[in-house]
Formats: structure tokens, C-alpha cells, sequence
């Protein structure tokens, strides 16, 4: 389970705009890579200092920045004073706890969506923030830590591929959303085996450890549904925002996104649903279990229980040389044999009567 | 249970329209068939080439292309370089993971709604997508497998019944929106069969075999719910478009299909209240058992333990030489007649006081 | 419980307007009466031929035809055509599995609603289409049963009672809508009483029938709902509706009928919460049931397997004549007095203890 | 509990505007007090006929008409007649089973709202309906029984104490509703301390009777929730109402109720919040004595059973003359000793089996 | 869990704006304390006298007068006058049970919120009532005890720190509330690392004492919801409210702590959903243990019984001299060896059975 709290509580009692890097520290060092291009241009570069990026600022070609890793935030600082982004933008790019968002800042757009991946090894889906700026002829992305998923747009933007080096920063933009996407489907294709996989346990053969297996699915679908639902706000807000930074043929794009968006939403409300029953199937199938385990107890003991009775009465020691009434059944001729027809005639009964109840 | 989840991740890291057949490929071949048609015209055909299709776009008469079968891309990119169709549609199309929805695209509309039958053989609910792209003067609808509920529309055609020769295109994509609709309520009949059916098991003889099933109709139910409740905004979205595609007079039609969609969202809502309990009645069903089985245990066990007992007491071999006070009873003249009424006055009270406990 | 899912699959594949009588035929015949009225004539008729009605059309008093009986489809074509019907509005009609809906079709108002009676010998909730046009100067209603609920307005119209033979024929569909909703309240009671009564029966004395009770007022109460949701827009509609066929006096009155009709939904409402939660106390009934025969099984074994073992060891056969270690408390005095202390201490420990834990 | 189903069906096939007493004759007698004041003068009396209070509605004075006692229908009706009443607003007053609502009749507002009480002697919430007419200069207020709720502002008035004597009708009708508000807060008090005791005993010492008492909460919970949650836009009505009855400064006051009423609503919302999930927590403690229950069962059982079987072994009585084979062990040395040890090991094993599960 | 119901009906009765002190009289004496700022000047007093405060009315500069402890009424009845506020605003003050909420009195803007502290010691989240006066030049807040969490925003003021000197008291106000959203996040985490060990604790090791403190959970997210929810109004209110006591500047800082309280609710209402269902995996593993303590017994009960009964059988005393029917086993030379033998087979036959079964 992805952890759902994280130190918030940091930054109570510093004035606002205080920058504090709040989630785990994911990356080592931080990674600046530009790519700078038009229809016919194309540079990519990686800076080492942030100042590099500075003079890409006032190109009319589209530039965009992409920053791996948040604690470092003098930093952040800096390109914020040279884009001339709000210190509570800034505050928030680096507080890894925000609920996804849009913002228009008139000069720029500011985006903040959560990017998951399931990681096979721990077997738990990972959330890493990204937080977009859109300008005029720039984009700037903040990722938590280094990642590959947005190496195939990269290489459209190399190899010139689709339409995206004719677009503008807009289109880039888009572009990051779509695969950040795109890629949740990943997560919920993982999430929707796991379902099956624990339907198949809970009716077949459910243990304890079933038990933990839905626990782990509802969390993750309580975690799922807190980062996606609020996409759909986040997208519908820039597909129908009044920008100037968004054009209108992107807009039909950003539709597109959209009703991904959307079907992600779906799914993740599926799952909640077909989860929510499990616990339910779970615990029945659990009273089917006991109540097995109850009618193996109750035949047994019910057919033994008498005839041990039987077969205690004539384990008495009443003295038969006292009076004829004292156990005369003991030096009768068929006396033994008779106890015995007996007992399993109440043995016959009891096997009959359960079988009447369908108990065997 | 259908599958719910898709391979949609096939497509991340793709640029944006960029055609992928996702789903399962459930034709051998792709065939298209050509119903042109006006009042008094009528021609029907089927084509090897989609490019024989093409002619037909000009014609002021009513042209029909129906298309089975999406795992053929080019043919798909084919016809909708002809038709002109936005490619973020082309991949919608091929896409069998859409959720239904409408988009009017100025000159054409476009349409993404699910078709359900109930598979007999296999016992579970069929899904299949239906894409139709309404023109002015011709409709192309998308299937995923040759099926034969579009045939009683054929037939109309051919044999000009109904009011269909003489209405246009917008009337040929409401019929067969009425015909899926109308062919929902034969699923909703057979779902509602087999909830008559859970509803009978569960109060009168559950199983373990119950349980599954309340699952898989719980799942049935999520998974319809999800296929229907779009349909409700689809059409009505249609109803109120302000396209001119759409005459007045197929308003009005289009209004009947939107009441029978909300029939079928209606329906599919009570079979969820009606499921949702059942599961909560099948745990009082299993408690009811487990209690009557107990009731046979401690019945059967209350009476014979004490009364075994007694007989075990009369088992012990304290020696009654040494002392007048080891086990006199074994030596008195009504001492077997004795223990024989101890234990069964005290079996007589049990049983009283399981009669007044309605236990027997 | 009534049947919710009626072969409206009939239908699918034919064409839109054909008229296909859905439901239980439930008369035998169709009956045609006719009352035609003014605030000084009055004219009562049953007529054979559906043509005889037909001069009414143009008379300008007000005229009331009740059809009860929907088998009979080309009756419903007949008067459809004489009073230019819409085909889909003849089709509804004849469709009992409508939902209540509300149409405005300017030269006449379509209004279906369903009306409830409690079918005392049967114990169940019986539910009747009813479909109610009307015109400027006449109101056709269409039953499915002969059905004396209408009775009171007729006697009001026969006696000029009240304002209705000076109203006009909104006022009179007004009066149809209040007496089939004044009406539910009839079945409301019933199912509260058997809520009241089921209440009682779960707390005190629950029984396999209990669940099964519970179940069907479960059902009942999503029936209900499925009936009465939908009237409050129908009513709604009709009250805002900008038809001149409804003049505004009458709105008034539709307003009260409205009142009503949020009244039927709020307890239809409080029902559903109501029994909600009693199979949850079902469950906690039956657990304290199950717990008190645990308890008398655990308090009995409990005390009896101790000291029958005690009885058990004095019955084993060592011998003592081997050695003095073989069981010398045979052979002591108070050896039997010994061992029933024992087993008397043994049985009052087991007692102390349960007091303790308040079992007993 | 309240009752829920009051015999709203007796009206059923009247005429509409028949005035029918629904609900429990609560008043021997019907009381009429007649308070008329102004800045500056005074006069309460209390009259026997209704006609005595129709010279008040002349004067420029507020008249506030209070009713107690609804089943005296001719004086509801001459009342009506005087002030010019809608009969439909008579029927209402008279119909006790009235949802709360407001409506605007040019001339006069009508408003009609639930006053509760708790009666610490029956332990149950008693509702009583209270019917208000607020015209100019009157305020006609009807009450099931006789009540000292209004007193207080009856004392307010006497003494011309606040701001009352100086404010109009549409203040003093304010007032009522905010003392009818304010007395919810009491009713809510009580049903919060009967949550917190049951929260208590359901956690500590869960009986029987603590299921029948959440049972009764529940129904208390949706039996106050249907009476408060109609108020919200009752008293919002009357605040936004555009009607020249209530003037501006009287809405500043209305606001405030407002408030008060969402208040209620929040609280109710809190308690069904609350007691939603103590049958749940029931359950479990239920489950968690059981579990103690069977635990003890298990220890004694499955200690005692096994040594009961060694003890059983030695009882038989094979004949060690015939063979040496014959149970030897009776007459071993150590042979009783050596039984002794293996039962007491037994017994040990199992008692460190258990210790190690920490059943004991 | 922190008190739900306060004596609100203390008010019950009483004119409207009569101050009345409902809650708990938290704090010893009322304190006052004054700053008094501008860009250039500050000045920080504690006065005795609620006089004290008048002259700073009439400053230019911005006044911050914050009143620790509500039960001295004739002081909140003398600011009240001196800064013209309605007596309905302090009766709000002084009730601390009030709902969250802002209004806007065009001289002044009135904001109550609620201050949640989580106390360690008592191990319970506690509540404290703050309302806001924001005037042209000054802010009035209301405490219900001394607390510090106010403190770094005078620190700032002290130090000229951040923005706060250079803006008014729109600003102040601003920053009061953001300290009271940011003390959230401390409480939120509280809770969430209570639920992370709940969740290990009803998976690992459940006891009684998990049901309370589940309980406690729930009944803490009930009190967070409703304290939480009226925020987002409160906020949102005073952020798109029109009055000019807020410039514009201070808008998009609202615009911030609306995001925080958004995160709140977010996060709140994912706590319930992850206690929600945290009740039932307790349930399912007490019936895991249930299960395990059944099967204990079961399987030492039906392994012994079958053979205590054989035991019991060689324990009879048939007299083999009379018949030699009788009990010819017991002089076989293998006899004794066979019962054995019988008895252990009859035991390794129930192992087997159990291992098929997967019991043991």
C-alpha cells in the first residue's frame, strides 16, 4: 500500500509561500534536461546549473524543461524568479502531498497531476507527483525522481514523428498528459488480475491470507480513486479554459485525454465495487467452512455419544448374585450380541436422520 | 462474467491517433455489405474491397456500409481517409474498450454504444462494440463479429416496411440504436430469470454452489451497469444535439429509444438492490443451519454426557469388602432398576427443558 | 412479490409503432364505458363498438372514456386513429412495462402512471398500467382491469358533487392522478404493518420465515420504489408544464397531488431504511440464539468430561494384589465417598466459574 | 417509536377539499387564545366560539389565533371562511400525517412544521404538527394539544420583553419557528445520551436487550430525519420568499433559524452516522463471546476427552489369564503410576498447545 | 472521542440574541491581548479592560485584538457594541456549538471556524471554537482557551517577517485561518498513523480492545467530517465574495488554504473509507479464529470418541461362562493387541480424512 500521509504537518506555522520539500527524498541528484525545437530546429542538452535554462526563455522556438527531483530548493527558486512563477506555486510544486489541480496564472498554466507505475518487485503501485508550468513557448515538468515514461515523446520530438514538432508547447503539453494517462491503464490492467486472481481464492480456497490480499486491494483502490478523480476536473478545466496558451485544435486532444480520463474513473469505481462484495463472499465462504467442520463434529459425536452410553451402562458393576433385577442382561444367552444390535441399530437411526437432513 | 478488463495498455507511449485493434479479435475476416437505398430504389451488396465502397459517398441516396470485424487497420484507415474521419475516431473505433459516448464532428456524428446478448452455451452476458458514424446522406456502422440483430432492419429495408425507405440516414442510425436497446431487455430477462432462480436457492436449499453464483450475478450486474448507464447521456445527447443531421421528426423517435434506455438503466438498478441483499440472506440462510446442526449436538451430547456419567460412576471398581461405605448401591436389591430410572428422569429433563426452549 | 421483469423483449426487432400488447392479460374482455358531462347535462353509456365513441370527439362538453382491457390491439389502433394518437403513444399504452412518464404532444397530453392495490388474499402488492390522454374537451384512460377505484369520481360526476361537473377535463385527469395516488396510500399501511409486525418477530421469536418475510418486503419496498419514483416528475411536469390544456385553477390542485406523491416517496423511503437494517438484526438475533445453545452445550460438556474421567479412572482394572501402588484408593474406607467429592468439587469449581463469566 | 403510518388512507376517494381529521385525538377539548397587541397595547383572552376572534382581523393590531385541538372540523372550516383560506389549506392543518413544507398564498404564507418532544416516561419522541397562518397583521397558529412551548413567548409579549412588541406578525411567526427549532435541540440531547449509553454497553456488557435498543435508535434516527430534513427548505423558502409579508429585518432573524436547522440536520446526520454502525460493533463483541465460549468448550474437551480414552483402556477386561498379551500392563508394578504420568502428560502437552495459541 | 452534544437547548426558550456561554468553561480568565501594526509601527499590549481596546478603533493602523475564554458575557456585550455587531453574531460567538460558517455584514465580515488540536496525553482530538471579526482596519478573534498556535504569526508580525506588516487586515485574517487549516494536517496524521496500526493489529493479532478502538476511529472521522465539511463553504464563501473588506491580493491566498481544505476533506473522507471497512476484516478473522478453535476440537473429538467408545465396549461385563456369544474377544490370545490395532486404524482413518481436508 502506497503510503497515504506524508508529513504535511511540516509547514503548519511558516508564512505561506515557504518552500518545503515535503515526501521522501526519491532522487540522489537533481537532472536538468532541455529540449529546445520548431518544425525544422531540434537541440537537446542536459545543464548542470539552472541557469542554463535561462536564455531558452526568449526563443520563439518551444523549450521544454524537465527537472528531476524537488529537494533541491534553492533551485526551484530560481527558475521560479526567471519564469516569474507565484511563490505559492512554487510551494506547491515542491509539496509532494497536492491533490491534482489546474491553475491559470494568466501568463502561464500551472498543472499538477499524479503519475503512477506498479512496481512488480514490491508488489505495491507507486505515485510519483508531476507538476507542469505551460507558457507561451514553454514547458516546464518537475518529476519526484528520473523516469522512462516520457522517453517515447522524446523521441517523437527526435525523429520528428506524428505532428508534434509542428505543434506548439500546448501540444507538448497535452502530450505529457496523455502519456501519464495512458499509463494508468498499466496500473489498473495489474489491479484487475489481482481482482481476479483473489475472486478465484475466495470462492475456491480462501485462507488468512486472503484475508490481508482485499484488505490490500480495497486500500489500493481508496488510493487509486483519490488520485484519479480529481483528473477529471483537472482536464476538463483546461480543455474548456479561456487560455490564450491553449489553441483550439488542441483542445479536440485534450477532449481525447479526456474521455480516457474518464474510462480510467470507470474502472477504478468497477473496481471498488467488485471489491467491496469480497469481503462479503469471504466471510460466507467462511461460514461454509465452519459449518463443514460443525456437521463432522456433530455426526461423529452424535452417533458415538449413545451407543457409548450402551456401552457403559453394561460396564456397570451392579451385582447380579444380589437380586435377578441387577443387570440380567449380562448372563443372557445373546446378551453381548444383543448390545451390539442395539448400538448399531441407534448408529443406523442417527446415519438415516442425517441423511434426511442431507448433512451426509 | 465478461472480461472487464481490456489490454488498452497496449497503446501507451503511442503519439495520439495512432490505430490499435484492442480487444480480442473474434472474426476471421473482415466483410462489409452496402445497402443503398431512397423511397423507391434499393440495391445490396457485398464488397471484397473497401475502395468499391467509395462511389456510394456521392449518391443522394441512403447508403448503409456495415462492417464486421476491426482487426483490419488499413482497411479501417481506408475508409476513413475517404469519409474524412478524424483519426482520434479511427482509433476509437478499433479501440473495443470505449466507453459509449457521442461526438458530433460537424459533418458527421459518431456514435460508440455496447451491444449485449446472452451467450446460452456459456452461460454469461456477450459484449460487443458498435460504432456508427452518421452522415448526410449515408451511415457506416463498426461491428466487432457478424451478428444477425441488425437483420429484421435488412429486411425492412428490403422489403420497404415501415415508414424506413422513406426517412433518411438519421432514421436508419435511430433504428438500429432501437434495435440494441430493444435487444437489452432480452440480457435483462435472462439476468432477471436467474435472480427467480438465486432468490428460491437461497431461501430454500443454499450451497456452496450459491455462493458463486450471487457472485457472478454480482458481477453481471456491475459490468452491465457499466455498459448501460452511458447510453442514458448518448442519447439523449443526440435528442438535444443541435446538428442538422438530425430532422425534427427522428427527435421524436430518438425520444422513445431515451425512454427505453432509461427502462433498461432502471431495470439494471433494481437487479443491483435486488443482488445486493441476497448475499446478506444467503450468511442468514448458512447462520439458520450451522444453528439447527448445534442444536442437534447439544441436544444429542446434553442428554447422553450426564446420563454416561452415571453409568461410568457404576463403573468404578472401589472394592466393597474393605468398607461398607464403597458403592453400596451395586449391592441393593433395586440398584440397576435404580440407576436406570436416575438416567432417565434426568434424559425426561433435558428433553422438558429443551421442549421449553422450542429447541425440539 | 410482484413480477418485475414482463416479456418486453417481445418486442425487439420490429419496427418502431407496432403495437404489441406487453403483460398478463388480465381481462377477459375489453369494457368501453363513456360519461359525457357538462355542469348542467349529464350522459352515462357502455358501449360495444369503440365507433360509437367517436361523436364525442366533437361535442364540447367533456367526455371521459375509460377503456379497461389492453389486449385487444386493434381497438387501441381505432380510437388512435380517431383521435390522432402518435403510434408510439399507442404503442406505450399497450406496453404495460412503461415507466411513468409524462408527454406533451400540444393537441393532447400523455400521461402513464401505475396504480397499486394490496391483494389481501394473496398477501402481495398488484400493479396496474394506467394510461391517461387528454384532450381539450375529453380525457381517455386506459386500465388493464376492470376496476371499481374510479367509482367515487363517477359518483361525484353523477351527483354534482363537489367542483367537477363545472371543471373541465384537466380537472378531471387531475381527479384520475389523485385517486390512483390517494390510493397508495392504502397499500403504504399494509406494508407498514407487516414492517411493524416483522419487527417484533425478529426482536422476539425469529424463524427461517422471518427471512423469508424480510425478503419479500425487501422486494416490495424496491417495487414500490420503481412505481412511485418517477410520478413525483411526471406530477411535476404536468404542474409546470406550459400547456394551455391545463388551465391554472387545476395547477393548484396538481400541486396538492404533488404534496401527496412526495408524501407516498418520503415513506416509501423511510420503508427501505426501515428495513434496511432488520436483517442485520436478524443475523444478531440468530447469533444470540446459536450463542445460548453453545453456552448450555459448553456448560454441560464442561462440567460432565471432568468427572465422568474421574469415574473413567476408577473403572480401569490394575491390579492391586501386584503391587500397593495399584490403585489403593479401591481399597480405602471412604474411597467411593472420596471420589464423589471429588467429582462434586470438580462440578461446583465449573459452576463458580461460569457465574463468574454470567453464563448461567 | 413514533408511530410512521397514520391512517392517511381515510381520505382516499374523497373529493379533494374535504376536510378530514387524520391522526390520534391527542385533545380532549379545542382551546382558542386570542393575544392582540401592539407597541403599546395588550389583550389576551380566550374564547369558546371561533366567531369571537373575527373582530381582530379588522384591526391594525397583530393577532396571534392559537388552536388547540384539530379534530373540531366545523370550526376549522369557519375559521377558513373568515380569513379566507384555500380549503386545501384546511384539509392540510386537519391531515396530521402533513410533511413540513411552506406555500405562498399571495394573501397569507402557509407553513406547516413537526414539533418534537421527548416524554421521559414513555421514553419515545412524540411529534405533534403545528400549522401556521401568517397574513398581515395575524398570525393563526393550530397545535394538536394543549403546550407550554409558545409560553415563553406569550411572557415575552406580556412583558414586552425584546424586541416582539415592537415587530410584526412576521416576527412573532419567526419567533414560533425558532422556538420550535430550539426545542429540537432538547429532543436531540436526550437521543445523544441514549447513543453514548448504548455505545457503553455495546462495547462493555452487549445483551439482548442492547440489540432492541439500537433497533429502537435506528428507528428514532429515521423517524427524526424524516421530520427535520423538509425544514432546511421550509424555513430557506421563507427566507428567500419574495412575499411583502415578511419584511427585511425579519430575514436576518430567519437566517439565523436557518442556521439552527442545519444545525439539527447536521446532528441528526451525526446520530444515524453513529448508530449506522453499532449493530456491527454488536455483532463483533457477539462474535467475540462466542469465541470465549467455544474456547472454554475446547480446553475442557480436548484436555479431558484423550485421558478419558487412557482411562477407557485400562477399563476393559481382556482376559490376561488366556495370554500374556492380555494387558499386561494391569499388573505391572508401576502400572497405575505409569497411566497417572501419561494422562498428566497428555494433559500438559495440550495445556502448552493452547498456552502457545493463547487461548488461555 | 470529543463530546458531540453540548447543552445547545440551554437556550431554548430565550429571546433571540440573548448571549448565553454554551460548552465547557475551558479557561480560568479571559485575556486580552492587542497588536497593533503597520508597515513601519508595532505595538503589542495585554490589557485588563475590554476598554482598553476602544481608541484603537479609530487608528489608521491594523488592530488584531484576540479574547481567550467566552464565558465572561457583559465583556463580549461591550465589544460587541463599541464595533456595532449584531447581537445574533454574538450569541454565535458564545454558543460553541455552532456549524462552521461565514457571513458577510457589510461593515464586517463574521467567520467561525473550528481549531482541532490532538491531545497525546488523553489520547483524543480536541476541539475549539474560533470566530473572526474582519473589519476595514481590524480583526477581532475568539478563543475558547489561551492556545499558541497563533503564536508564529505574531512572531512574524514582531519580526516584520514575510508580508503580513505591509498588508491589512484582510491579510491577518487570511493568515488566522491558514494556521487553523494547516493544524489540521497534525491531527490528519494522528489519525492515519491510529489507522495504520489498527490495520496491522486486526490482520495480525486481534483482541477485544481492537473493536474499541475501531469504534473510537470511526466516531473520530465522524467528528473530523463534520467539523471539516462547512470549511470548503466557509472558504470558497469568503474567497468569491464580493465585499471590498478583501482586496484582491488576499483573494488568490484564499484561493490556497482552499486547497488545503480541500486535502483536508480528501483526506478525511478517505479515513472513513478505510475504517469503513476495517469492522468487517475483524469480523472475518474472529471467524478465522473461530474456525481454527472448531477444528481443534473437532478433530480431538472425532478422533477419540470412535475409539473411547471401543475401549467401552471391551469394558463391558457380559459373563462370558454363560454363553459363549459372550464377549469371545476377551479371551483371544490377540484380543488386546487387536483392539488396539482397531483403535489405531480408526484413528489414522480421521487423520487421513483430516489431511484430505486440509484441517490439519
Amino acid at each position: 500500500m502506497p503510503k497515504f500521509f506524508k508529513k504535511a504537518s511540516k509547514q503548519a506555522g511558516l508564512p505561506p509561500g515557504t518552500l518545503v520539500h515535503i515526501g521522501e527524498r526519491k532522487a540522489e541528484h537533481t537532472r536538468i534536461s532541455i529540449i529546445d525545437y520548431n518544425e525544422t530546429e531540434f537541440k537537446e542538452t542536459e545543464v548542470k546549473n539552472i541557469e542554463e535554462c535561462f536564455p531558452f526563455k526568449e526563443t520563439p522556438t518551444t523549450t521544454w524543461i524537465n527537472i528531476d527531483g524537488l529537494h533541491d530548493i534553492s533551485l526551484i527558486e530560481k527558475i521560479g524568479k526567471c519564469y516569474g512563477l507565484h511563490p505559492l506555486i512554487l510551494e506547491d510544486i515542491v509539496n509532494t502531498s497536492q491533490r491534482p489541480k489546474y491553475e491559470d496564472f494568466q501568463n502561464y498554466l500551472y498543472i499538477v497531476v499524479k503519475m503512477l507505475s506498479y512496481d512488480e518487485k514490491e508488489k505495491e503501485i507507486k505515485v510519483e507527483q508531476v507538476s507542469i508550468i505551460l507558457g507561451p513557448n514553454y514547458v516546464i515538468s518537475f518529476q519526484e525522481i528520473e523516469g522512462d515514461i516520457f522517453d517515447p515523446i522524446r523521441q517523437r520530438i527526435r525523429n520528428a514523428k506524428g505532428r508534434i514538432r509542428s505543434e506548439g508547447a500546448d501540444y507538448l503539453a497535452y502530450s505529457l498528459l496523455d502519456t501519464i494517462v495512458d499509463n494508468y491503464f498499466i496500473v489498473l490492467e495489474q489491479v484487475g488480475e489481482r481482482i481476479e486472481r483473489i475472486e478465484e481464492e475466495v470462492l475456491g480456497n480462501p485462507t488468512p491470507h486472503t484475508l490481508s490480499a482485499i484488505n490490500n486491494l480495497k486500500s489500493d483502490a481508496i488510493f487509486l480513486r483519490k488520485a484519479v478523480w480529481p483528473l477529471r476536473d483537472v482536464i476538463s478545466g483546461l480543455e474548456r479554459s479561456e487560455s490564450p496558451l491553449i489553441r483550439k485544435g488542441t483542445r479536440l486532444f485534450l477532449r481525447d485525454v479526456y474521455d480516457h480520463a474518464i474510462q480510467v474513473i470507470d474502472s477504478v469505481e468497477t473496481f471498488r465495487d467488485m471489491i467491496s462484495g469480497k469481503l462479503d463472499i469471504y466471510l460466507s465462504s467462511m461460514s461454509n467452512k465452519m459449518n463443514e467442520v460443525m456437521k463432522v463434529l456433530t455426526i461423529i459425536a452424535t452417533i458415538f455419544i449413545p451407543i457409548t452410553f450402551v456401552a457403559g451402562i453394561y460396564g456397570m458393576n451392579f451385582d447380579p448374585d444380589v437380586s435377578r433385577f441387577n443387570m440380567p442382561e449380562l448372563s443372557w444367552k445373546y446378551g453381548y450380541i444383543g448390545a451390539w444390535i442395539v448400538m448399531i441399530v441407534m448408529a443406523l437411526i442417527m446415519v438415516y436422520y442425517f441423511k434426511r437432513k442431507k448433512w451426509i
